[in-house]
């Protein structure tokens, strides 16, 4: 075990309680006909779960409960899945603070509806939105020195080829980026540092992986031979989220993660087979961790060694194996890891990247410095770079860490949060067969996916909570029919023994998340009016025609809008901007008008319009949605469109 | 004071501890210039706040916890404001368990993409959405015998004058009805039995008020003339949504309220001055609580004593003061109550009506009795049928019922709840100057809106939890930026004081709620296949060209799709039908097409289809979004457009 091989008998495991047969049972179903039980169907484990969990849970009572009035200790920042947000929860409590629409529609704040919202999100010649769906993966935060330094965060669409930034002083989106070439993109990552310039130690590239076989470019061509389509890897500008330059690889990239030293960037890799079709995808015995020498990359595309593909004009780079195969000119180097593998991680002592066996119970740590001394042609193969592969549970997914030496990796198929030490697993790996990698396990309710750990992916790793994304949760919430929500199962980790806090529900589906210590973050809490170049002011207020154009200039101040009356005619284009002039933090306004499909917010000094077109003669309120006043009620304007 | 004067001295306030001095000093403003301090701004109060609650609540601690895997007592089913869906919140802990996508479009499980949920929003006759937005206020459930019968909910939309349905066995939309000639349609309420049939014991329909006025019809006549403008008051009928009959009125409709013996609904409103402007709809003393005699009305349109309005077949009866002048045939009945009322609620023994003051330090408590005595003929003047108006806070909204007389009312202004007792206030307003109708007050955090109690519009009121909508949080929370989240605060009220036991977040706006005991609540966990009459099936899967549109008939189960290969011509249309064969509950599959704006799930058994013109050439793959197995990220289909 530990190089790759993928049947499992019950003697390969170690010990697991309950769970051990009916794991293995499952496993071995994949090499028969039933690969169906693979998905969370362990319907009988449930009530000796509930017997096992509940006293936790009570002795950690109290010391995790956030009271009234109390504050939460950390922000998480989660990705939305398929409802194509971003969502911020406070932790330990589990209290979702905040929705940020991304990638959706959202008529609460008119995100989508706004001029401004559908310049960011992109629009078709006739000013509908080009997309109103989107499917987010992974949220990752801006680097300075090794740690969050609480500036942006980044999350992927992986339905669209977008990358879209939040700026975090206003925990808003304010760009997105389409990878050009690229379908199924899914993982994303900042980088941490320069590998070139030691004075640039912060985040100024976000790498993107691609994950499916396209024809290059996507045009109709080649569709009856996906043996020539391809995968390109991504590099966007932080500061500009402009497309920097593109990679050409072999296989599917699935999570991306990032050296603390700025100098590779690792991906985990399935499908290098490049096949079509599943079982195809699942030929080989072995697939991949790639990682780019970013360097030599920008050193090629500074030398003009690239192409471009199609209408794009982004440098494109060849990083497939049989380009690569001189390390000493590499680009890319593909460390064979386990078939199909799911997610790489960095340890936060800047050392170790682990990838998860997926249909393999092991977990492959690969050493940096290792894949280092490979760039340089000083390491026979590129397997040489891994440093133990551990055996830890069925489906081992993704890994978190503690800081402290430990790693904590979900296992998919046993429903477990399993705890093993680096070390001990390199010195297993080397031979000593006394020591016992595997400290610790948890059952989690149920079929966990991602897990993050308090400050995990920074070198700040606290090793304080764990958060386990179950994609399953059964029958552990009140039923609310066939759409179950998922869980997000909260674990104390500070102690030998993890123990769970709390279980908490997340509206489908919420990928992947980071855990940011509070104090990293600084809002606004209110903003600034000149920040915002149409702000209305006393001065231009009012109601402006130009031929059949009006634009309708108006204040908001609680309880009234500062136009009580505006008339238009039938056929008018109207723009409406909306300022706020109230200062009181959280006295924000709404401003919706009936049939004309119109509804946003204004936040404190914060600038908003609209544009339509006046084709429905009547008399039409405009009327505040977002409840700031006893006399709310009332704050309306009648909007008079004259046939 | 409680007859309706309205300007107040510390000398007319009762006991009110810390918030006495400043709230008056807020409501003296209203006189002066400055309205906008009723606005939620009295930032000072926050330490002493914390100081006073955090104490109760760790007392609470324990008792209102839910441990990991253990479930709620209650459902919270609450309206999303002008996010435009409903939601589901587990009582006491607090969790959020599911979005109800209504008016909204929702990507993750397709609610807006679909056809069958397009059919249900309704579409423009180039297939797009005629609405993407809406603003839900009030949720109600359908009643049998006083009490949730778990059959339904319904709830509004403010903006495009909507009610929607939805069904609580699966816990979705089922039907959208758009009110004829209505615009700002606010509070709803289903009745609770037949006034005429003694064997309908329960809901057969729902009444919706109208609020704004607005020609009539609305098609560009009448604009500089508003007071030739109207309000209708709106009967639904539950079973099949169409709308049975309005009402014209005075006034504008705030919030609705049945009657147990489903004889009565009463609307409290605003602007009985009919007035286009905020200083007009506040000009008089008094507004009203207007009284619909639901059998008066029927046997009306029984008898064609109606009118229609512009295109609309629905029966428009006159229920203006000036035409219902004689109690004996009178359809409506407007009692005075102080200016500018705020929502209208029943008391579970079936006796009272509370109006809250708003404006007024008061609630007003109407006897059901009475107002049947006035349309007998047989009580002197409307205001009669007044019983109570005891002086309760600064701002009164809404009020709740425990079920043992006592009855909850939100102060915004004051940021209290204040539980006083019915009938000490009866007897108070009879003469006894002794009595003292208030028995506690606790703040809440800030600025409270609506206030619901567990049951508490039921005869079943159990008098457990009351949950204050605040619509300010300010420092209560983690800062995320200048959109504050709201707060749900949960207050224990089993004892003679009131405990807050938890703030609980919520995006804004959760406008009103109701607290549904679990048992009433019966859901499907998975759907019936041949529920769906275009249900997937082997022998009907497969792929069917007639012309140039291309019928895709597919099935899911995990970890595939049954067809690994479509084939299509540039501008086809195609339809995309999918059946979640998959049977083990919580085992969705998701269906997204890039490029294509095609993104929605199918729970186990449950069929749905996408309709779109195949207008871009390429390779596109068609992937699940909703993990549903370790092969989950592999399940995929490849969609081939030919140029």
């Amino acid at each position: 075990m530990g190089n790759g091989k993928n049947t499992i008998t019950t003697d390969d495991l170690p010990q697991t309680s309950r769970r051990r047969f009916l794991g293995t049972g499952t496993m071995l179903g994949l090499a028969g006909a039933g690969v169906s039980l693979l998905s969370g169907c362990k319907e009988d484990g449930t009530k000796a779960a509930l017997a096992e969990s509940a006293p936790g849970a009570k002795t950690a009572g109290g010391f995790h409960e956030v009271a009234p009035g109390q504050l939460d200790d950390y922000y998480l920042f989660a990705s939305g899945g398929h409802s194509g947000e971003a969502r911020i929860i406070g932790i330990p409590s589990g209290r979702t603070l905040r929705r940020i629409p991304v990638f959706n529609i959202d008529p609460m704040v008119g995100w989508g509806i706004t001029n401004e919202s559908k310049a960011i999100l992109g629009t078709n010649p006739d000013g509908s939105l080009k997309y109103v769906t989107g499917d987010t993966h992974h949220v990752h935060g801006s680097y300075k020195d090794g740690t969050y330094d609480g500036r942006w965060l980044f999350v992927n669409d992986k339905i669209n080829a977008r990358l879209a930034r939040i700026r975090m002083d206003t925990m808003e989106c304010d760009k997105i980026t389409q990878l050009p070439n690229v379908m199924g993109f899914h993982g994303i990552f900042p980088d941490k540092r320069d590998p070139v310039d030691p004075k640039i130690n912060y985040t100024t590239r976000v790498f993107c992986g691609g994950e499916f076989h396209v024809p290059l470019p996507n045009d109709g061509h080649d569709l009856d031979d996906p043996s020539k389509w391809g995968v390109l890897f991504s590099c966007v500008d932080a500061a500009t989220m402009d497309v920097r330059w593109q990679v050409r690889i072999d296989g599917n990239c699935d999570l991306v993660a990032t050296s603390y030293d700025g100098t590779l960037v690792a991906s985990n890799q399935y499908n290098t087979e490049n096949a079509a079709d599943q079982a195809g995808m699942m030929a080989a015995e072995r697939d991949a961790c790639v990682f780019f020498n970013v360097a030599r990359i920008e050193q090629l595309v500074k030398d003009g060694k690239f192409t471009t593909i199609g209408h794009s004009k982004v440098p494109v780079v060849d990083g497939r194996k049989a380009a690569n195969g001189d390390p000493k000119t590499a680009v890319t180097c593909y460390v064979p890891v386990g078939k199909n593998p799911h997610g790489v991680n960095a340890s936060p002592d800047g050392k170790y990247f682990v990838c998860s066996g997926k249909l393999s119970p092991t977990a492959t740590v690969i050493e940096l410095a290792l894949v280092t001394k490979w760039f340089n042609g000083d390491l026979k193969t590129e397997r040489d770079a891994v440093v133990a592969e551990p055996e830890i549970g069925l489906g081992p997914l993704h890994t978190a860490f503690d800081g402290k030496g430990n790693a904590y990796t979900t296992l998919f198929l046993d429903s477990q949060i399993v705890k093993w030490n680096v070390d001990k697993a390199i010195a297993q790996y080397k031979g000593d067969k006394s020591v016992k990698p595997v400290l610790d396990r948890v059952d989690v309710h149920y079929q966990p996916g991602h897990g993050y750990i308090s400050m995990g992916e920074t070198k700040e790793a606290d090793g304080k909570y764990f958060n386990s994304g179950n994609k399953f949760s059964k029958d552990r919430f009140l039923p609310v029919g066939p759409l179950h929500p998922e869980t997000e199962q909260l674990i104390d980790i500070t102690g030998d023994k993890m123990r769970i806090v709390s279980d908490h529900t997340a509206y489908p589906e919420p990928h992947d998340a980071i855990i940011m210590r509070r104090d990293i973050v600084k809002t606004r809490q209110i903003y600034n009016m000149d920040d915002f170049p149409n702000a209305v002011k006393p001065e231009n207020a009012g109601i402006e025609r130009k031929g059949n154009k009006v634009h309708v200039r108006m204040m908001s101040q609680a309880p009234t809008y500062s136009l009580p009356l505006i008339k238009v005619k039938k056929g008018d284009e109207v723009t409406i901007t909306l300022t706020n002039h109230d200062k009181v933090e959280d006295l924000t306004h709404g401003c919706a008008i009936p049939h004309y499909n119109i509804n946003f917010i204004v936040n404190p000094q914060e600038t908003k319009s609209v544009t339509f077109k006046a084709d429905k003669p009547g008399a039409y309120w405009i009327y505040c949605t977002h409840f700031c006043h006893a006399l709310h009620l009332e704050m309306r304007s009648r909007f008079l469109v004259e046939a």
